[in-house]
């Protein structure tokens, strides 16, 4: 299990804290279990083993997660004036939860696309249907079963997160408004993911094409769109809106890259992956881009020879993560992106300073970005 | 090709039939590439690569296929006296077209899931960018990437016809009465899908199991539910939504298996499949659940075996499919699925008789009604 980071993790009420605001990854939960409580009432007057199907996705829902994009989104309602109590607040909570629903498709569709077999802890979605298939001793071949069933699950997943948003209890012309960041949202991430998986298979190892996908996978998806869906939702004038969106583009990205340098560099008792995971599994994160940028630039054919031989080696061992830990450190590419934070992280806090948000949510959107771009995070 | 079928080409334009009615495939054929051309272009604009893969996906939704779920949504929305001119018909002729984007869902996710070919005598999504990818030359495996790229276009199509729904122009008090069976429908389609798969592994060959599969995949999916959506953004009343539920329900079984029937019998110049392509694929069709239960009712060891071994046999050649059709004759199977097309035939006509529904479109339904289940269809 990847252990809840300090920054979601709840903090003790204090006076001016909501009931929601005094724990919102455990009220996201809640939400979420009372909307699929009722789908899955319906999957069972459909079918039962559709039912034990949908069981696993609601599990895999509510196993885990650090709801960072539910955050975000109430943060954004709340910056443009949205209450913190009261039914508005509680169609906001229903909104807000129902972007674990995209997340949920995001990652059991990736899981499979990437073969991968664990995900927090436990075994893929889609590798747990195949276990269960050959449990059953069910004819033909488990792998196809484990895949079908994850693409549906995934889908219903999908499907699911639109009608969580559409029954919230958004009046009608607050939710046209919220529309049109989910919209692009759900185009973005899809787009990030397809360019994810082209990147390795066209060799495209340049730092433009890494930070494009981080703007759209990271970005865009985990912390500009869910602010906007919340600011709209509250009815945010421009000025906000432009200024939570500036301040989400720069912070998601300044995430990622975190993100990016703790896949490499990070601490396996806090980070709950492998030492040097990210280069087993071949990312070409910016972090790598810039390694091989600069190891082209000073002609280092040593250091490019190593970088291409340690991404994507499943039997990485400790001793050549540790050289090219030491060969991105030489060749500036941990500089390079450790400045990158710093700008983005300072472009995001001026955006955000300007804006005269609401309070607290000004200074909790504040505090989250210092948490998610930190180095100790 | 699959050859239009008589039921859905356009048909010459009397007195009494609006421009729209006149040819209700090619008006949502021009629906759906208007809207496309605005998310091809937003596409574009995140990212060229990105754009040509929706290419792929906009050449699929635009390249084929029956439109028979806009055609029964659109029927369903006049026969509660929705307009057939105007812009209300107009957002009407929006809304039944996206449910062509579910479909190009269900179909790229069930090509993947099926590991099919060919689609509409073109290679299958999956196998396209499998495709590219070796034309390209481009690294690592081809299927992978392949999958990958299906999966992806897939949710982008589900999560698009989402977005065509909600800015199709429909008021929102109508809109709110229309997602009840859109809601429905997409969880029902799913659930379909999945028992599909979940059958032939669990070995499930009864007649209620295949019968509950047409009625989420089929019935509900491709008839009741779309006249259900066309009927509630009308403001239909209960009596007529009531009387369209069990004509769609009816009507939706019967065409599933008119489609059984031919998928054996059928002439090839007229299904434009192979003789016999169902048997090939192994479908667990009423048709074969019947068969399987007469066969076991008469203690026929031989026709359950000749059964067993045509199903899903991909080299099965034309003198064994002739051995496999005898024998379904002779088990009383086709007899049986045959009285029961027309028992169903018989209940939905009286259902739509009863209901006292707007003119012109009771008459064109029970056209459509006889036309989907025709046996020479």
């Amino acid at each position: 299990m990847v252990p809840v980071p300090p920054f979601l993790a709840p903090e003790p009420v204090t006076a001016e804290d909501s009931i929601v605001e005094a724990d919102l990854p455990g009220q996201v939960r809640q939400t979420l279990a009372d909307y699929l409580r009722a789908r899955r009432a319906e999957s069972r007057a459909l079918d039962a083993a559709f039912a034990e199907a949908v069981d696993e996705l609601v599990g895999f829902v509510l196993g885990g997660g650090k709801r960072i994009r539910p955050t975000f989104a109430w943060w954004g309602w709340r910056a443009a004036g949205g209450p913190a109590e009261g039914p508005e607040a509680a169609a906001m909570l229903r909104v807000a939860s129902s972007l674990e629903l995209i997340q949920a498709c995001a990652l059991v569709h990736d899981d499979l696309i990437d073969g991968s077999d664990t995900r927090r802890g436990k075994p893929t979605v889609h590798r747990s249907f195949a276990a269960r298939h050959r449990a059953r001793g069910w004819n033909g071949s488990d792998d196809r079963f484990g895949t079908a069933a994850a693409v549906l699950l995934g889908d219903l997943a999908l499907a699911w997160a639109d009608d969580m948003l559409h029954s919230a209890g958004m009046p009608p012309e607050a939710l046209a408004r919220g529309l049109r960041p989910w919209r692009a949202m759900r185009t973005e991430v899809l787009a990030g993911q397809y360019l994810d998986t082209l990147g390795p298979v066209r060799g495209d190892e340049t730092p433009q094409a890494a930070l494009r996908i981080d703007e759209l996978k990271a970005a865009s998806y985990t912390v500009q769109r869910p602010l906007e869906i919340g600011a709209e939702l509250a009815g945010a004038g421009e000025q906000a809106l432009e200024a939570l969106r500036r301040f989400g583009c720069d912070i998601g990205v300044a995430f990622q890259l975190r993100d990016d340098l703790l896949g490499v560099f990070g601490d396996p008792e806090v980070t709950g992956k492998p030492a040097g995971d990210d280069l087993r599994e071949g990312k070409r994160t910016l972090l790598i881009a810039e390694g091989f940028q600069s190891a082209r630039e000073h002609g280092d054919s040593d250091a490019l020879e190593l970088l291409r031989g340690v991404l994507g080696d499943a039997e990485l061992d400790e001793k050549r993560v540790e050289l090219a830990r030491e060969a991105l450190i030489r060749l500036g590419a941990v500089d390079a992106v450790e400045r990158r934070i710093t700008e983005l992280t300072g472009t995001a806090m001026a955006a955000l300073h300007g804006a005269g948000l609401a309070e607290p949510a000004a200074s909790r959107l504040a505090d989250l970005a210092v948490a998610v771009t930190d180095r100790t995070r």
